[in-house]
């Protein structure tokens, strides 16, 4: 399978491509808005877990050839910008492809953080709201820290939630999930419960600024 | 400490009314609207206790008298009398209390379950609105299957989230949840950061529907 990871230079975007590379034997694809950035952080990808003993299938392209390539697209932008692209990336967006939303809109004021859903409810569904019909998107990896996930020596145990519309498609990224050490899929039913799963990762960042001790948390269900 | 549990009859507030009883040296006061309901329950319990080996201290009044008598009074009430009891219980709710709300607002769609929140964001927050001014309000307990916190031979293993704006008042309900096997109390900010925890609730259900095996759900953060 080919896993391409737009927005895979930065953020959650790193970690994932990190590991998938290193855990599973797809080929993992970082896409950017410009192919020599996404080929150079492929190249500094490769090396970091090069250095680690891995021979990962890791390629950089450019965000349309990315998803061209791609049998799992991973949406991995800020959500400013995640509706704007994946309209500008429609046209390579067919019906064989699969979409993976894994972000969230948040706001600070004095108390913390909070959840800020656009109008559609949450982001994974403003998200299913501009992409091709026929493309099934799924919600994943919203509540991971980006530290945790990219610094690839340190051992993840969290739970990844999933929501979606298309069993076929959640079972797939499921799948992913479950290849990736330390992590393990959960389903939490259709897209439209996908606002309760984005509000977790505001309260990870409150828990972790009010308990000393804990960062780069993440969440296990039991 | 005198713990008092209004609405200590029914729900999440059997499991805790028991729970407080057996694995601390409080007294825990079972509060209902009838005081020969409260005092009945308050036997049953002692009686399940007692099968047990323990020998706890459990009373059972009106809810007013049990207010009167609480140190901790802990509301648990479905979240659409929570209001009105709390207004009517103000007269007995002097400075010197602290007022926990465990309750969550709720509702179902095709989907599955939804944070539901008042005007006021969260229940915690419109509690915090109708209670008299110089009582804290801390919010707790909103994430414990009631069934699992009620059949007592369950071993728990879950976070239990404060919020509230008294940091000694947090510290107070820290202290009780930790003192009941299995539970560990983490600070998630002030009450203002509620409706993300609350929001927890209906996740938790959402995953126990989806999930084979998974019920009862508690979460833990890591």
């Amino acid at each position: 399978m080919h896993v391409a990871i737009i927005g895979g230079t930065g953020d959650i975007g790193e970690g994932l491509a990190l590991r998938l590379a290193r855990d599973t034997t797809h080929t993992v694809i970082v896409g950017s808005r410009a192919e020599t950035k996404a080929v150079g952080r492929a190249d500094d990808y490769r090396d970091i877990l090069g250095e680690r003993g891995n021979d990962p299938s890791l390629l950089g392209m450019d965000n349309e050839s990315a998803v061209e390539a791609g049998d799992v697209i991973v949406a991995a932008i800020p959500p400013e910008y995640i509706e704007s692209t994946i309209e500008s990336l429609a046209p390579v967006l067919t019906a064989d492809k699969i979409l993976v939303t894994p972000a969230v809109s948040m706001r600070r004021d004095s108390a913390g953080f909070h959840f800020d859903p656009p109008a559609a409810g949450s982001v994974s569904e403003a998200v299913e709201a501009v992409a091709p019909a026929s493309v099934p998107v799924v919600g994943a990896f919203h509540n991971l820290a980006a530290d945790a996930l990219s610094n690839v020596d340190h051992e993840l145990s969290a739970d990844v939630l999933l929501t979606g519309d298309s069993p076929e498609a959640k079972a797939v990224v499921g799948y992913l999930v479950e290849s990736i050490d330390g992590l393990r899929p959960l389903d939490a039913g259709p897209l439209a419960n996908s606002a309760a799963v984005e509000t977790v990762t505001p309260l990870l960042i409150n828990l972790a600024i009010h308990n000393d001790g804990m960062h780069d948390l993440g969440v296990r269900f039991e």
